[in-house]
């Protein structure tokens, strides 16, 4: 059987090019005893990766070396088994990465439930899922109901999420976002309260005049300017959670951040956090997003881009900000 | 009854300016029934207030007006009484501000118990003891003995206070101060592990040699470069507390602070705080300070300057790092 898989031929220098990829076409080898054969059927997509492409060897995570199949979350099909845990047909999750087959001992694999849409576990019940309630609820504590939330990447995988997990939970959600099609989704459909439109308004304005009285909770996925007009209108006490800073990823040379002395003057809390510490709490999370999926609180859209060929270009839809929802290529 | 006092004369442009005040001589009128006269013998410079200067209506603690009397804390004796609850020979702390003598019903006083020379309420048992010790031990909850501290301003009031406190909790402690001479102090009369002189040597350089295995608590007096150093520095879960960003006060146009990127990657939490919440807690921290004071863990030096004329130079010492300790004015 003939497989694709996509390595990582160099290191990019700012922005991601296609060049720094290297398509690789090869035979696939029989499943050993204890082994199965897994066919991915959609491969995530996100911002962390940016970071896993760097020589940074004192990150969360190694990074992918030259010459290594680039790491990526999907969910797939086991379509060999040489394993009693894993019949033909079971549908798991893992990091399998950019290819099309894999091989696995099992011990990578996760086993999903049926009666759900396998795309549901890139989205909704997949990391982004995981990452907004974590980070929202868990990471610094929850915010108040009848506090004011503002979301940064408020259209994206995640902030779609926290803002709808905010809403259920009786908070006030004013989300940033880059077009006007994006903040009608999210007024219209998603319940947002109040939505910025980055490339078109001035944020300072705009979120002083939909946040009179402050922001209470600040949950960051972009950086750059949104979190300083975010510290700029933070109430005392206020806690800003830190999730991405996807604005930065690409830079050349040095980033900088925000003056932090508002942190100081309005005793402000900033927490980072890194959502594959929580990987063993899946199903316990999966649990509270369970409920307000039933409850249909949860709305969530993919962009599904046909093909794993495609994958290098589509990348750089997370960091242009076209891609319209959970960024996923179907296989 | 002559009484000198300074008042703000206009708000600062960068540095603090002579300028900037105005000396006033006037007539000090007697108490009237229900109040005392206090007659301040010592009061405090701190760099808190250049902060009070600026005209920024939103921050902890009203702006001094212009025409106003600076704000400071300071100890003194009561003079005259005409209230039964302060005999006269008192001894009181107090917001009296850049003022010899001041009127009070007594309700802004705070009695000071005997047996301690008075300078003691400014330093040690004063604003900076009780600064140190909430932000060390209690602000993101106190660091492990072991744990390796970094504290940037390590001469300073607060910081040197804090270096001897994380040393009796049995911690490793590295500090960054601006002379050799305040580098000597620290080492061989404050028993610090370790001391960088920012002036003379590479930094960032030096806290990854003096710090090996990372850095997992840090005290921020300073920000700027060190907090940067400090990010690059600090292990998982590391903790940052803010209790000032002093390189920054004076700035004029737009500050920015360090990339944050670390605190994602390395989980970390920032906390600013601002020790007047903490007021109503004086005594039970004084009798925690009391306790490493009996065990002699706390030295403490100051830099009294003569006469009240001399304040409106003697702050900027705060600012240039010129100040050998707590630096207060002898009245």
């Amino acid at each position: 059987m003939k497989n694709t898989r996509i390595t990582l031929a160099q290191r990019p220098q700012g922005m991601i090019k296609t060049t720094d990829f290297e398509l690789v076409k090869e035979e696939v080898s029989d499943p050993k005893v204890g082994e199965v054969l897994v066919r991915q059927v959609f491969m995530s997509l996100d911002p962390a990766m940016r970071a896993w492409m760097d020589d940074d060897r004192d990150s969360y995570i190694p990074p992918v070396e030259i010459g290594e199949t680039m790491r990526s979350l999907g969910v797939g099909v086991i379509e060999q088994s040489k394993h009693d845990g894993f019949p033909v047909g079971t549908r798991v999750s893992g990091f399998f990465g950019w290819t099309e087959y894999s091989l696995s001992d099992g011990s990578d694999l996760t086993v999903l439930p049926d009666g759900v849409p396998l795309e549901h576990f890139i989205g909704v019940l997949g990391l982004p899922g995981l990452t907004a309630y974590h980070g929202l609820m868990e990471a610094l504590g929850a915010p108040e109901a009848g506090n004011t939330v503002l979301i940064s990447g408020a259209a994206g995988a995640v902030g779609s999420l926290v803002g709808q997990i905010a809403k259920a939970e009786g908070m006030r959600v004013i989300g940033v976002t880059g077009s006007d099609e994006k903040r009608r989704w999210l007024l219209d459909e998603l319940g947002f309260d109040a939505v910025v439109n980055y490339k078109t308004e001035n944020i300072a304005e705009k979120v002083r005049e939909y946040a009179p009285n402050g922001i209470d909770f600040h949950f960051e996925n972009v950086g750059g300017e949104i979190l300083k007009v975010a510290l700029d209108n933070i109430n005392e006490n206020g806690k800003i959670v830190l999730c991405g800073l996807i604005s930065t990823y690409n830079n050349v040379g040095e980033t900088t951040g925000p003056d932090l002395i508002r942190v100081i003057k309005k005793r402000v809390t900033i927490k980072g956090f890194v959502i594959i510490d929580q990987m063993h709490r899946f199903n316990e999370i999966f649990e509270k997003l369970g409920g307000y999926l039933e409850k249909g609180q949860l709305k969530y859209r993919l962009d599904i881009v046909e093909g794993l060929e495609q994958a290098p270009a589509a990348i750089n839809k997370l960091f242009d900000g076209s891609n319209q929802g959970k960024l996923v290529i179907r296989l």
